[in-house]
């Protein structure tokens, strides 16, 4: 099946460029409202879904526990880009549980933000863990499972391995993405992320579903429905840490609140919860363009869902149909939706 | 027309994000040997013509002129990391004409080899117009504008603006483009380049016929047939000029000296010849994406075209089917050419 073009590179006169990929709007009784390809086949949700991945961070009592902040549940929800805020923050997610970056499992990349980047080889230091883009999720986990352990001691011992699919940690963990989806983790492909946790095969209709869900409570039990309620509020109010300077994510919960939550995921992944509309989205570009493709059709099948002011508009349009400049300045192109969400 | 897919990763047992595009392969008469998808459509070939575009500065004479080495020459050719060896080389090119950086109006922008970026970071500096990747071929356009200038005094004040399709610099360039492809400027979609320089549609099939005329002479004019042979020469001898350190042109070149010639450009096109066969090849990513998609299937193409033995085999094959691995170093996919180009 040929999935229909989303988004196209024009440069001059002509469609330099174009991205495929399929996409779904969902209620959270599972109604279909719009859709473009197979929304069937099974998609690797990837760091789409870190938002309900930290449900049992919440709903187990941890972050209570622990007096985890706004910025420290929005970072758990986060792909970062490593900024030093990010750094800090993750730093201090594990000191109040009584753990240090040692336990991490998640490997260690330089900072996404080249700011970061080129500050820390500026300062002829190296990343580690906590600069990982996943620290946040990753420290999560970890208060997850020290909550679980008891103690920090005996959490160092039992955390180990916690990104292992059978370990206490991510059962907890992907049974949260499973109730919220409504698929069968022992049926879905299975395989292993970036940071090593497994990453299963969603279909986007389930993604969608799962996403309605978690913007509007209903269809999850009351503690996972209260969690994603509390976790909607830590991302709207901190809404840096959930990605950083500059990038969409940021960028779009900066400025509607609690109107929107996203999340970006690896391979051209995105997904969505529009609280006020009752809806959740979910989309896959074909390709795995996740910086160029997917944020365009994103933000424009968010713009033909919500209702919208000038403001909105003001942020949503620029963001829909990317003006493209090279290396002196001059105008080149630009990179825009190529469907009509609205009729779609 | 919906291209076939040509490269395809996995990511455990589902293929995750697949890379749909078109390809030719052409003779130096424009036979079509193989071929797949639209190869009429125009294509802005961008960097994968720089070869083609440093046709005028050996057959003017300037090359000779000014001395300019195989190393020289190859980054007249390149995409290059902005690696220091690269920034010294364009450096020198520009001081063997009497000229220095100050005429380059290819802007700016920071190293694309990640060591050479962080080192410059880590030293306080900030890039200049040496680091663009296409500084070496700006230089050599700058050489061309010295030779036509007469002296260098001149060359400064007529070089400005050389990067404008109506300057007589880039007339040269773009007549050299026109004659090996077969193809007419005036006709051809026309955009603006990452360098400011224009970039011209051009169909797959005539980008496939020009690279076979570049790699045999054949059909070329007599001083641009002996200008190719120098250049195929200069870049099979200093490989590491023409992209860099672990990139696929200079792992390609390097091994497989003057059999191939091949060429990256923006926007997941790709372009080769390999003399031996007296073939042209060229090809073009839909979805733009060169760093995987292209080179996977670049390398699956050529290994389909040219007699192979162990040592070229055990180059070319991890590099058409790519372990994928994560930041923990676990193996968690595969990237590779999806297409049996040997059936095409």
């Amino acid at each position: 099946m040929s999935h229909p073009v989303l988004a196209e590179l024009w440069r001059g006169d002509i469609v330099e460029s174009f991205h495929r990929g399929a996409f779904a709007v969902v209620d959270s009784d599972g109604r279909v409202l719009r859709a473009g390809g197979d929304i069937d086949r099974p998609v690797y949700a990837r760091s789409a879904v870190k938002g309900l991945q930290a449900l049992p961070l919440v709903a187990s009592g941890a972050a209570a526990r622990y007096g985890l902040d706004d910025a420290e549940l929005a970072l758990a929800c986060a792909s970062h880009g490593g900024q030093p805020e990010h750094v800090a923050t993750a730093a201090a997610m594990l000191a109040k549980a009584g753990l240090d970056a040692q336990v991490l499992e998640c490997g260690v990349h330089w900072p996404s933000d080249e700011r970061a980047a080129r500050a820390l080889a500026a300062a002829g230091d190296t990343p580690c863990a906590l600069h990982n883009n996943c620290s946040g999720k990753h420290a999560g986990f970890a208060c997850l499972g020290a909550l679980m352990a008891g103690d920090a001691d005996r959490a160092r011992g039992r955390l180990r391995g916690y990104v292992e699919p059978d370990h206490p940690v991510m059962r907890e963990v992907g049974e949260a993405l499973a109730s919220a989806t409504g698929i069968c983790l022992v049926d879905a492909p299975r395989a292993t992320d970036g940071c090593s946790i497994p990453t299963y095969g969603v279909p986007l209709r389930a993604l969608a579903l799962g996403f309605a869900r978690f913007g509007t409570g209903s269809g999850l039990a009351p503690d996972h429905a209260r969690a994603a309620a509390r976790l909607r509020r830590a991302v709207a109010a901190a809404p840096l840490m959930v990605a950083g300077s500059g990038r969409l994510d940021t960028r779009l919960m900066d400025h509607f609140g609690e109107r929107v939550f996203c999340k970006v995921g690896a391979e051209g992944v995105y997904c969505a919860a529009l609280p006020g509309r009752g809806l959740g989205l979910a989309l896959k570009m074909d390709d795995g363009n996740t910086a160029r493709a997917a944020e365009v059709a994103l933000v424009a099948l968010i713009a033909s869902l919500l209702p919208l002011d000038d403001a909105d508009r003001a942020l949503l349009d620029p963001l829909a149909d990317v003006a493209l400049h090279n290396w002196n300045g001059r105008r080149v192109g630009r990179l825009a939706a190529a469907v009509d969400f609205a009729a779609a």
